[in-house]
């Protein structure tokens, strides 16, 4: 059975990215980051997705990156935006995907894996540079010429099977592969029993995806529901 | 003064890069990595380059990637070669300069940096596959489409200055730019005093540099040093 890394973050998308993984029979070794987020409630929901959707592995790796600020999903001095704002917004986390993916390749190396799955979307997404599919490609170019595995013969694939997907159509997906969405928490910044904003970018996409998908919204909000 | 950020390992190469990128007038933000490597020594160094060579800060990032397994750096139940070894060496540690420029790479973002300095060297060097000017190419690519900075204009540059310079070509530079190597240690298997194996891939290499320069080695060894 062949293995897989999946970076597992607790939100929606990557539990999606987890059944599909497991629904193609790869032994998948799951990877979350506590990465001094302010919602680091998703590292519980990581574990349950984890847990719940037949990940042989998971680890949590403690990888401080607040220090570097620049972020307001690191920095607490900054606050999460709760309207629509204009570019890339602040919840932008410098070279988040670059450093993630990063890591995942040197597990994938060191397990002998050939392949990497990432949760990224480049419909209803945040614009977020690293979500893109040029960069994507770009990461592939680098595992496959900065890896013993890369030079000695086989490449690293690197998988966003979300990438082209509307949110509805990634929780239509989930549905089909029996992803139970009332594991994952979506929203940067939840209360401390891990109710929802309702109000942030990715409560937002979240909460539109389920309306258009025409499926139930398992999650629990502070405030009603977002309109979609 | 534009600021860089430059990877200080606290041996010999990313001394004389931090003494180059000084000599450029970068400000420069050294960066090193606590990674479980068992020449952790090295780090102690770190900080003595960076405080005698004119950092302006210096961030020494805890980042324990050795549960990943796979090189005898990390993996105490390796042993490091004492002597020349075919192919890509045991020492390899899986996607490790993927992953330290991706760190370095969201400092220099959110310090509104467009420059990294690394060390690599691909003439006098061990073989790894991530020392090499393909290598390098692609992080640039990878860092100059996954960004905010990337994507709204200015781009990133990584300077990789002893990239295509013997051993001995850096020690003279170093010469010139007052580098003190005195300083540094490279070998990968020091003792409890710091002195240096003088027999592993990092110990012959260096030596047989300083040989070559015809500049005083100023290395403690536990043994003689090795013939160069």
């Amino acid at each position: 059975m062949a293995r897989a890394v999946v970076l597992v973050s607790g939100g929606l998308d990557s539990a999606t990215v987890l059944a599909i993984a497991r629904s193609q029979d790869f032994a998948c070794h799951a990877l979350s980051f506590d990465y001094g987020q302010r919602h680091r409630i998703e590292l519980e929901a990581a574990q349950r997705v984890a847990a719940g959707h037949g990940a042989v592995a998971h680890r949590i790796v403690p990888l401080d990156i607040g220090w570097m600020g620049g972020s307001a999903l690191t920095d607490t001095t900054l606050s999460v935006p709760r309207a629509p704002t204009a570019g890339i917004p602040i919840t932008y986390v410098p070279a988040r995907n670059s450093i993630f993916l990063a890591i995942a390749l040197g597990w994938a190396e060191a397990l002998n894996a050939h392949d990497i799955f990432i949760g990224v979307n480049a419909v209803d997404y945040s614009g977020y540079p690293d979500c893109r599919p040029q960069f994507l490609q770009a990461f592939q170019d680098l595992a496959n010429l900065g890896t013993r595995a890369g030079v000695e013969g086989h490449g690293f694939r690197l998988h966003a099977p979300l990438l082209h997907l509307r949110k509805a159509e990634i929780i239509a997906t989930g549905q089909r592969l029996g992803v139970d969405y009332a594991l994952t928490v979506s929203c940067y910044a939840p209360d401390s029993e891990g109710r929802a904003c309702g109000a942030c970018d990715a409560c937002r996409l979240r909460a539109a995806g389920f309306a258009a998908a025409g499926v139930h919204d398992p999650t629990r909000y502070i405030q009603p529901a977002p309109a979609s």
